[in-house]
């Protein structure tokens, strides 16, 4: 049974540094989600304010609205913003504060970790409540280096990645496991990012909080767990940023540590300066190409794109456009499927499409 | 006045694990060094065993050694080895204790921070001694985002990039350093190492142990306060790693924080295994100027050589080779000195060059 959560968004849900948020409504397989809580958007479903599919997840105006409207209170409180600035101010700080003492324990995807500060773990203390920081990593002692035994590992890895961060990587990650899994493809999914693991990957670390000389080797380990323990048939590894990406650095990490045999390119069209940094053009779709594939030495199979800002004729005709300028397979797979991935990956890794032909 | 300082590197004085006692004993501008500890070489001349110039550093065969043969005991104790495990073992905690207890104070650059474990601090109280953890990070709150003010910085940036760690990096950029100053010309040095902290670089920050979302913003940080304080007409950034480092991501994080005007490349030609990674082949030189110049949108513009395992016959040739298949200027400060830098760094920013003729 999934334990009841609430997730925190004000003001973000269905925007970019919402996505924890936004990742939790899609998919959540380790927490029920029974609501979000976003005054600006109160009284919707989640489901269909996101992606225009009724979830049945209500959005409402406070705590105290949720918990009124609510049968039982949630097990758990999610706070599910990710933005720039690590630290939350005295007002969002309260409202972490009143989740306690309505006696939820709280789950924490900041890099600002809450079970170091007194103030939080007192009154969690006085709630007996507890406090999960998703981000924390591991303690020095138990970080791996990298060891260069991710090229033994024989099932291909694919990597996820994007050309800025909040793009739909994680997204178009789960929906292509899930679809390879309909195949009878064992496919498994590795997560780099605090949302992914809190939605419940097994696999998984969140690189941006690693340093430089640990975060290839972290990566490297936890696709090796997977590789171990699932023996799976194939590894869908979630990028995070954009090599290209001004300030992050996390892609460099990811894909040194994963070594992937193949590429998936997640872009949006529309979306023309990075993430937080709003005077840094975004790198053409092009040079973020030939960037990735010079530092990788592996190879950009697919794009897939993230429609934002896009009407359905400007979607189709881009998808075009890119199938004729870069010769390779272009989808969106909120709108279409995972058609075009499975194709391309069935021909790049023929064993995977003989497995396919058995089930 | 300098403080005195005694390096402890047994084993590995010379080596590259060695690379923070070899700095120091080549560059100290904040200590002044009184000796290395390394019994394998008890009795020799530290720069005559180094770079063959002797410069008056004996090296001891331990600690008791040392002080029975200096005047003073040495105000600090200096662990000098930068090994891959970051962890001391239990004869070499032993070796920091009797430091402690002989009345130094520890000058510490691993990652494991000794301040942290009541162990060392505990001997540190009862001896009156402090321990100095060169490569902590500052707080979460004091750290900087990246924030693309490095585009205003009107100085030229110069990387000192590598092929592989511990190959010449920082020594090369001093050395260039010096050679601009000699000129007249207003140079500054940013490190991006705990040696280079430790030798008495007045800007920079250990990249290794940060985070990837606040690596680049360090750096860029590091490089607006030389800017700002020293008024500099260039900016000499020393690199780490290397950029097709299968393991450590810290030159993606650079490139990006400095946004560099120009790249020199210190390489190693008989070295063809990355440093720790004796299974794992370097990437070519050529290979590798074009993931940096694809990746940071800037030009290797001087390849500078680590001539290891060479003679200087093939050294020379080594040089003529390269300039004919890269035509770009190849040289090897520690054998030839900075001239050919100078020249092209002249070429490339000709407001250099006037103020060369002004002096």
């Amino acid at each position: 049974m999934k334990h009841e959560a609430l997730v925190y968004c004000e003001n973000e849900f269905g925007e970019k540094d919402g996505k924890t948020a936004n990742g939790l409504v899609r998919k959540s397989d380790k927490y029920k989600i029974v609501g979000v809580i976003d005054s600006s958007k109160e009284g919707l479903d989640a489901g269909e304010y996101l992606d225009g599919k009724i979830n049945g997840i209500p959005i409402f105006n406070s705590i105290d609205h949720a918990i009124e409207n609510l049968k039982n209170t949630p097990t758990y409180f999610i706070y599910g913003i990710a933005p720039l600035i690590p630290f939350l101010n005295e007002k969002q700080r309260k409202v972490i504060f009143l989740a306690m003492e309505r006696g939820m324990n709280i789950i924490n995807g900041l890099p600002e970790y809450f079970n170091d500060n007194p103030i939080y773990t007192d009154i969690a203390i006085r709630y007996g409540v507890t406090i999960q920081d998703v981000r924390k990593p591991p303690k020095l002692k138990k970080l791996h280096n990298f060891t260069g035994k991710i090229r033994d590992v024989k099932a291909p890895v694919v990597l996820i990645q994007g050309t800025d961060c909040a793009v739909g990587k994680r997204t178009t990650s789960l929906l292509l496991v899930d679809a390879l899994k309909k195949e009878g493809i064992k496919a498994v999914f590795v997560a780099t990012g605090q949302t992914g693991l809190m939605q419940g990957a097994k696999y998984g670390i969140a690189v941006d909080v690693l340093t430089s000389g640990y975060a290839a080797g972290e990566v490297e380990n936890a696709i090796l767990n997977a590789y171990k323990k699932e023996n799976p048939e194939i590894i869908i590894v979630e990028g995070q940023g954009a090599l290209g990406h001004p300030a992050f650095t996390s892609s460099a990490a990811i894909i040194r540590g994963a070594m992937p045999d193949a590429i998936i390119l997640q872009h949006s069209p529309y979306r023309n300066k990075y993430s937080d940094y709003i005077n840094i053009p975004i790198l053409s779709l092009e040079k973020e190409i030939e960037m990735i594939q010079i530092f990788s030495t592996s190879e950009v199979i697919s794009i897939t794109i993230n429609n934002e800002y896009m009407t359905n004729v400007e979607l189709k005709k881009t998808i075009e456009n890119y199938e004729l300028e870069f010769d390779i397979p272009t989808t969106d797979v909120l709108k279409y499927g995972c058609d075009k991935l499975k194709k391309v990956l069935f021909e790049k890794f023929p064993k995977l499409s003989k497995e396919v032909k058995l089930v």
